[in-house]
């Protein structure tokens, strides 16, 4: 599983981390593209609106939001590109308990938010 | 524990929820105060910034954020108002796991977030 904020530290940043979250702060410009990455079950709260296309494993999905929107991201790998025409600013409050294994391991997960 | 959402509906939405989370969005106007009601253990996230003063046994503090700040909340009992000349909106991320107990029967945890 590779981390974010080690395969892409400027765009990925730690805005909180206890023994129960980390919270993750994402932002870039349109254009900009991360590496393949992990991400445990999280809950994704987009403090922008933001086009994006999400690719893993020969499939991909484009995903479109509004600022202010609460959004559940199963467990998953993936790769993003900023597909539109503004910053992509958004919050991912990751969860720290054992379900997270549990759900990365299943494999059956959406790409992308729920 | 009086949720808020029973308390104050007309400030206080459910924006998502799962059996690991629940996630509220909160939107007062300057002036506008909250019953008494209470949160689990809790990240929240501003999408405003914002004035509030938390009252709770006697005790009172004066919170003053940014918009996209990231605050760790301690299970917790509280009345808020709004204190600032602006409107409020934030998002709480509930955490739905056995430590929100544990964490709310201690009763030394901080008024507002950390």
């Amino acid at each position: 599983m590779a981390d974010p904020i080690a395969t892409n530290p400027e765009l990925y940043s730690v805005a909180f981390e206890n023994d129960r979250v980390r919270v993750l702060r994402y932002r870039d410009r349109p254009g900009d593209r991360t590496l393949p990455h992990s991400h445990p079950d999280s809950v994704m709260i987009t403090a922008s609106a933001f086009e994006r296309r999400l690719h893993h494993g020969g499939r991909s999905v484009d995903v479109s939001l509004p600022a202010g929107e609460v959004r559940w991201l199963d467990a998953q790998e993936h790769a993003g590109e900023n597909i539109g025409d503004t910053e992509t600013v958004t919050f991912f409050v990751e969860l720290k308990d054992s379900a997270v294994v549990r759900s990365l391991s299943s494999g059956d997960a959406p790409l992308g938010p729920s």
